[in-house]
């Protein structure tokens, strides 16, 4: 018996027209209000992956989540705008049918692709030196959120407050994690991981307001060959806020292989309440 | 007399249909082989900014540079695909006319605009001390680069090496910048100065490689009100590479104004060449 892993049940897409395909949510990533926001990132690199006019792999990508997707049907888009030699430029959107039966945008998304060559290469931010994940507890998930459950997590630092007692602390958190069950790391997945980190105002604040992510970009540093190679191994994801004004905050993040390699970078600017 | 800015002038778009403009390229923002990325971008927020239907000041800003510019006219197309309460996503495009008689898309880009409300507020990322811009030695505009000379800059560290001799510092540049002559700061005007930091890739390697932005996101941290306070002020501009690899590198910045108000972060992703 062959059992589909719960990311590839979620990532999969039916072919409508070129360039349009269907998909289902997914019950295994759902969050509070819709789906989890990585997992709409995934589906979206999906449908690029899948393109047969696809030149390259991943190098950037930017969500934009313009309204939550109700559970069911939705509608993706996918467009190869623009063709270079070496590059490709994407635009990409999600739609559903809404409660008055009108075609509504869920999500607009751009997407570069790249085919990249062997150069001088260096970090600027290498790995920080933290506990193995053997060494340290796995986190129960929480909230009575699904797609938490889809996901191991070893948290490092900055864990979610104990006590929400209001006390501000740093908005850093390091953590181990990887899918659950574990899963060979491939650009969707990625794309997924880059979006696990609860809202750093929880953290800063000890507080849990409503808060949810209005945008966020990943950079991929990584080829195909090196995510093969991390296999289903942990990466180590580092995220921290930089300002909270108003309504929303940013975050910026990493995300290395247990090698030390920064597989991704990632940034989002996410609403809060209060 | 009455002298336009040279950003106002480059900004100027002429409506052709409803969500449609022209405009022409401008001689004074003119970088390389095409125009200075920064003077896209505050291009892109200006047919936000213009648009009868916003709702709300810029929250964040993507843009794809899918190919240059020629000198000349361009098109700007505007979208706003979702309106919600308190949060709007807009979708642009730039074509130009190729040398082959088609119309194709140079620049794709997203934007969402937001209207917002006071809440708790508190930055996790304070300005660096440093001292301050009268004490700096203003760089001379280099590399025959015309856009350079629209730019007030001084370097507190990390300047352009002096000998190109390849050796391999830091990527972390500081300085201290505003438009020339000086301008009032609007969402415009911010845009761009987030797009004024030379490769980093320059610094890391003391090596003048061939380089170009690919993809490059702003969250926007301030509001209409806090930009006219800042005024003609300079804004402390801080960015670091964080991994060159295989033709691409990425790019953190912040930018502070004199108050020490974090007025917009911002990330990039660079090709660069061997």
């Amino acid at each position: 018996m062959t059992m589909t892993h719960p990311l590839d049940s979620a990532l999969q897409l039916q072919p409508v027209s070129p360039g349009q395909y269907e998909g289902q949510t997914s019950p295994g990533y759902w969050n509070m209000v819709g789906p989890f926001g990585g997992i709409t990132a995934a589906t979206l690199v999906k449908a690029v992956m899948d393109h047969p006019q696809r030149l390259g792999e991943p190098l950037s990508l930017t969500v934009n989540y313009a309204g939550a997707l109700t559970a069911g049907t939705f509608t993706l888009q996918v467009t190869p705008v623009r063709t270079n030699r070496s590059t490709q430029h994407w635009t990409l959107s999600v739609l559903q049918v809404d409660g008055e039966g009108e075609l509504v945008v869920t999500t607009t998304a751009t997407v570069v692709t790249a085919v990249r060559r062997e150069t001088w290469s260096m970090s600027d931010e290498p790995m920080p030196e933290v506990v193995p994940p053997g060494e340290l507890q796995r986190i129960a998930p929480g909230f009575g959120v699904e797609w938490l459950s889809r996901y191991e997590m070893r948290p490092v630092q900055g864990a979610l407050p104990k006590d929400w007692d209001g006390a501000v602390s740093s908005s850093l958190s390091q953590l181990w994690m990887r899918d659950d069950p574990p899963r060979p790391l491939d650009f969707c997945a990625l794309a997924a991981l880059a979006d696990v980190f609860f809202p750093r105002v929880w953290l800063r604040r000890a507080r849990r307001v409503p808060a949810g992510t209005v945008s966020i970009t990943v950079y991929f540093h990584a080829s195909q060959a090196q995510l093969q190679t991390t296999g289903t191994g942990y990466l180590l994801g580092q995220a921290r806020g930089q300002e909270f004004r108003n309504g929303f905050f940013d975050q910026t993040a990493q995300l290395w292989n247990e090698a030390g390699y920064l597989l991704a970078t990632s940034h989002q600017i996410v609403y809060f309440k209060e």
